[in-house]
């Protein structure tokens, strides 16, 4: 009788697993033109404002001479005062209460600094002191500025240089929808902290986006805005309908299991354990619940997005990512309706434990072979070079990364640390690749066949399951 | 008694095999010539007419000032003009009528566009208009184009140059075969659709081939071409002769079925199941049934190509590679034969259903993580870009791809963004290569030891099967 | 009693293999040095002599107009006379009988070739002719030769230039070996034969190593040599025992062989099986007797390398390094006399078959997909231009290589194309790394398991193996 | 009873590796502020001093002609010279005793070289002479060295150019760290040993740190370095406790071990076994042992560093590296004590010694292609060019390196290099990781079931393990 009941609620999933699917792909389409005009215009940057620059996939630009400092920053005023006449886009200077705002070019330095390495002696004041000058993009203010620009490179700790430009999205006009207003704070960081006579140079980009104050665009109604909202709201109240739905069965649930244990206790005069209780509790019903909360929460950041009340896109679509993921890894549930299909789903949440009890084992002599690579192939080899990294090369090494680059690099150095780079390398890999993984596939096979033997016995727990 | 016959179809079967493959590879290196030689066209398009062009893998080249803009455009007129004095190649201007086609600058741009972003205002009309100008490479005229032509970069979406120029593929009169003549429509697409500051530059080419209308080779009779349009009528004559034999076998196997089902269903009055009724209809005959078609129809379109009636390439070479694949698929079935090969192919087959079911939950995991990349990484990392790269990506991360550079490009990052990739990333790679792919082994070892014990039982099934 | 006399055997084998181990280090190393020298010249060769060359690993250089390939050749021309002015190195001319060999410059062209592709005519004679200018270093010949080299596009086929320079090899001195003199013979080919507007450039290196004929080093008697033919000698006479007692141990086996199989013959009257004949005759013995003749063979070869008579590197190479291998992997064998390890062996050497037996079958599947992966996907894609590179590419594939770029690559073609792709791609990969790969692992592990439970009775088979 | 001593030794094994980790990690930090700086100032050296040079990965600068040679050493000489006005870093010339030290460039030629390869003789004088000349960074002296400076190329074996610069580390005082300075003497190596044409330049720079003579740092008292001290002599107190403890432990088993053996020969008169002796011995405590001699060792050197006694960073590194490694995985040890996870462990233990039993055979076979592919390949592809890179390139194969790109560059050989090449790479692929790699998942499988059957068997072997 209970599954006469049934196909509703599996139909309201369904639908919802379909619309949340919808939802996120028509934000991820309009979230990737967004994202790639941000990017051009950060390429364009570079390339207008920076001398010399190349497309170049490192992307590091440094500059090792203090002429170089000097032309670089003239050069870059001198772009921006022509910016009009050099842009093929829309850029235009901010304007604020009718003046534009100018080009600021900030000297950071320490606020005293005699080195005289020669003499092995230094003294120094490391508080810090800002010293900015205010450019302003009319013609003939220019020249003045330039000549009394003078950098003190032993104090100078980094030349901040800010900008703002202007820009509309006119793309989205071919997709019917209303083209948005860009602010760009750029600002470019000429960075001498190290003293190491290296300036990196920067460019970083902070942009704002907001509806246009006045706009008019032929043919176009800008219905398609509350169509999108009107969809959002949609999926809000089918995501809410599911939640209350399936928190009703785990209430229920719980419910249950307390009569079931006051009957036990009463009956038997023994304590249900825990992870008999657990079994009252279905784990795909809180799956789901999961799932439309972070639904619903993105849905709502999505609305603010739309109607241009927020901006914060990283959020809202881990959000809604992680709910469609989780929407989509509940479908197992009625896959595992069909016996045939149970029995893989019943492995690998067999095995899951035994994986992770295994895991922690593995993790200690993981974590080993991280600090210690880091700590003495750390200055040899860009892999090692931060924890983090040590920690993401060596995962991907076990997983069939480029090995013989990574041996090639600790190649040029002393022969103890040579030595130590070959046995860790080795000794890392073999253990790893030979023992462990293939520890993995013992564990996983054997979970199968207990799995495959003992079907007939599991089949009326996973009755209980279901 | 059945078994006597069988030699004729074996022998024929041999036969087909070894012609389908050298017709194959007849077209294939044909294929190969004109394939390079186009290549190397466009290459040298690329290098005559894009100023300051490099041999660089990436392949993008890109506008950033309006001034090299003009630039371009010019020197791509000018080196237009001169093409005579400057190609090596055999390259020539296409003539109609007497007088040489015009190379074609359009200008594509939106009606209206009145943006002002500085005041936050725009006003626009996304109609779009074309407009054309004819350069002929007259020596003189070239100066007054020059002086008129002017771009409104506020309304410009794209400057489309269009020019025609004919070819002669000479390098085939060392292969005695006839040379080809070739049409190569090239499209110089200088394109500011996104208005983002940066104009991409790309140059494409559409080639049209056909036979010259007169031509003259010394010693040599064009006999080859003859030649090469009767062995694909072997070939068809052969797969027609394949296809009667096999259809009739199959058409009989059905004709046993409905005789056992009458025969069943009136002895013992039940019905005949949907599975059982299939195992009168012998897989492999399906196999080369589909294979012949798919040959006959690829010969013919050969045909086609070969006499110069059409030159769809890629419809026939599918075609064509399908059959042969199916045909190198089917040799299988003679070495399951013997009986120390049929295991092997036997485990295969029944795990087959298995993995196909095992892949249907797997996928909706994938499914799910899919989504979840796309949305969330998108914006960050060029490899999750678009839903199809990202299928692409993680299939290639669980078999084995470079995870350090995926890792290492997601890095620079807000932390909710770098602690959600770290988190996806590992999860992914963890689930799929310690998990997945181990239970796949799971699957196939249990298969392998379930077939080997239960060889002798099978092997009356297998009777019937071959 | 056969066991007290092996020790002398087993410290020949052992003393062999030091020695083989010693001679091929050596050869090696000298080898490395006179192929380093060899390619360093090449690479300065390449930027003396080509206008503009950078060292990018491409390696592919090449010209897009006519003016550049005059300009190239003059270049080369002009390098060429001033050698003695630019070079680091020794290089010298050629002389032959008092006078400096000139430098050769060789128009390859048709006999006539009247093309033009506006008109969709052409008229060719594909007999090819050979047209060549000698220049002379003199410094002033040179002018003369430039005003009246004229090159006819249409009918050019190829420019080659040919020059040869003379060098030392001093380094050698450090080692206390004698310098040896190289002749350079060097090749510029400039390549037109595809007429397709891109004029291929590519630096060949044909090198003579011989005795310099007049030759004094301060302090060095040249003795090394001596030492070193005296070396070769010693292992060719210890290869040389080593083979006649294995040559006897195995003319026993046969021997017993024949008596066994006439005695079972005569009471049984039953025919030996082959399998069984054969497992009278020990496979150890034949891996060393080849050893052993690979060794000789390619001893005397090294012997006529360092006498200068010969300079057949590749062959002398090949022949030493498959000797040594076949010798390391021999020493399996005394490994195999501990029960222990004889386990793994037996467990390789019984799945041998099995192995061999799946490869044929999936070789069939594995043809197919590189039959048809070639004609569809090589117009296309780098990786499947030739069918030697799909083979590799789909081999790779299997073991782990970048997908995603294999993947990123055919991205940019017509739908058809790109959809055969993806099916073609999913389907090999998940067929082979899934189903192949965990079905090799299935057989190992079953043989594993069947070898050990049977170890006490194969121990007395194994028993007569040894 | 025993259980009830051990919290206090566990909880001092916890607290030690959480202070080992922490001083590892302040060490880390501090190391890669270092390295980062020196390597930053390696760099601005060779974009100083190197004409031409660009920051391209594969960092060979080679130089190919004569002219070019001076013009770098002449570039070299003036961009020394004008130092202090180019630099954007603190550089500053060494002074010994109130003078500048000079710029040194030395010649390193053969002593008598004359060889005519045109001829093919020579006459050599093997022996090496080394005339240097110093350089005045004085701004008139410099144009009469220019002058009279002559390279005699055929003699030539190589120009050094030494210089030293100082400079101080002024970064570390954002980290209230004390800046050191810094002694660079860097070696600019112009190296024609080969005389193959081609003078390949190396910059190598040596450093000495020290603690600066005289300094002031608004600020900071310094006390900072105190406190590491201090926490390094907490770190050596807890290491030498934890010593004691577990010598104490060994002492006792190897006691009960001899009164065990003892008592044994007494009643049954039979000798017990060494690995019957060696379960005395419990290996953790072995290990612990070594992790805390290393650490104490470690730590000692670290003291050593930071009061600028000594800087031997690698030795130190390796020390501390390798004893945190050590305490890590004796954290397995304090899992092993919960059932579940004892198995794993116990499995990869047990699998243990056939691994590397199965790893010896294997070697011979891995050696064996390693020697094969260095003589036969190492003339024609890069990564078999040394027997180290064979051994690494190999392994890195056989876990998942890319394959085609291996391939790829064998192709260009002669035919027999080429086919011996594909034979090689597939056998070798094929061979380790069909056969082999299958074999170690079938041993770990046959172990992990072994185990799991007899753990009640085990479980009271390991109640005396523990």
């Amino acid at each position: 009788r209970a599954r006469g009941r049934k196909p509703w609620k599996l139909m309201l999933q369904i639908l919802k697993i379909a619309i949340i699917t919808v939802q996120l792909v028509s934000f991820g389409l309009s979230n990737e033109m967004m994202v790639t005009f941000k990017e051009e215009n950060l390429m364009t940057f570079r390339h207008l404002f920076l001398k010399g620059y190349k497309d170049n996939w490192q992307g590091s630009h440094a500059i090792y001479s203090q002429a170089d400092l000097y032309d670089h920053i003239y050069y870059l005023i001198s772009r921006y005062s022509h910016l009009q006449n050099l842009t093929v886009g829309n850029l235009a200077y901010e304007r604020v209460g009718g003046t534009f705002t100018p080009l600021t070019v900030c000297k950071v330095l320490y606020r005293k600094s005699n080195v005289d390495p020669g003499n092995d002696t230094f003294d120094i004041d490391p508080h810090v002191e800002k010293d900015c000058v205010s450019i302003y993009s009319a013609s003939s203010g220019n020249n003045k500025t330039h000549t009394n620009f003078y950098l003190d490179f032993k104090r100078l700790l980094s030349v901040n240089v800010y900008l703002t430009l202007k820009t509309v999205n006119l793309q989205t006009v071919r997709h019917h929808e209303l083209p948005d207003c860009y602010d760009f704070h750029i600002t470019i960081i000429f960075d001498n902290r190290a003293h190491s006579g290296k300036i990196k140079v920067d460019v970083k980009n902070q942009v704002r986006i907001y509806e246009c104050r006045d706009w008019n665009v032929e043919g176009n109604s800008g219905k398609i805005d509350y169509l999108l909202v009107l969809f959002d709201t949609v999926v809000i109240v089918a995501c809410f309908t599911s939640l209350i739905l399936c928190s009703r069965s785990v209430i229920k649930g719980i419910q249950l299991q307390f009569e079931f244990s006051r009957f036990y206790h009463t009956f038997y005069n023994k304590v249900v354990s825990l992870s008999d209780r657990l079994e009252f509790v279905n784990g795909w019903y809180i799956l789901i619940i999961a799932s439309d909360v972070l639904t619903m929460a993105g849905s709502l950041m999505k609305i603010g997005i739309q109607t241009k009340f927020q901006s914060n896109y990283d959020i809202c679509s881990i959000l809604l990512g992680t709910a469609t993921m989780l929407s989509w890894v509940g479908v197992i549930r009625y896959l595992g309706f069909f016996k045939k299909y149970n029995i893989l789903i019943l492995t690998l949440r067999a095995a899951f434990p035994n994986v992770i009890r295994f895991c922690c084992c593995v993790a200690m002599i993981y974590l080993g072979y991280c600090f210690c690579g880091w700590i003495v192939l750390g200055p040899y080899h860009d892999k090692f070079r931060t924890l983090g990294k040590v920690t993401e090369c060596l995962f991907s090494l076990i997983n069939g990364d480029d090995m013989y680059a990574t041996f090639l690099k600790t190649r040029d150095n002393c022969y103890m640390v040579w030595l130590f780079s070959r046995l860790y390398l080795y000794s890392f890999i073999s253990l790893f690749i030979y023992m462990v993984l293939s520890l993995f596939i013992a564990l996983i096979t054997d979970t199968y066949e207990t799995i495959k033997h003992h079907q007939k016995d599991k089949e009326s727990v996973s009755q209980l399951h279901i």
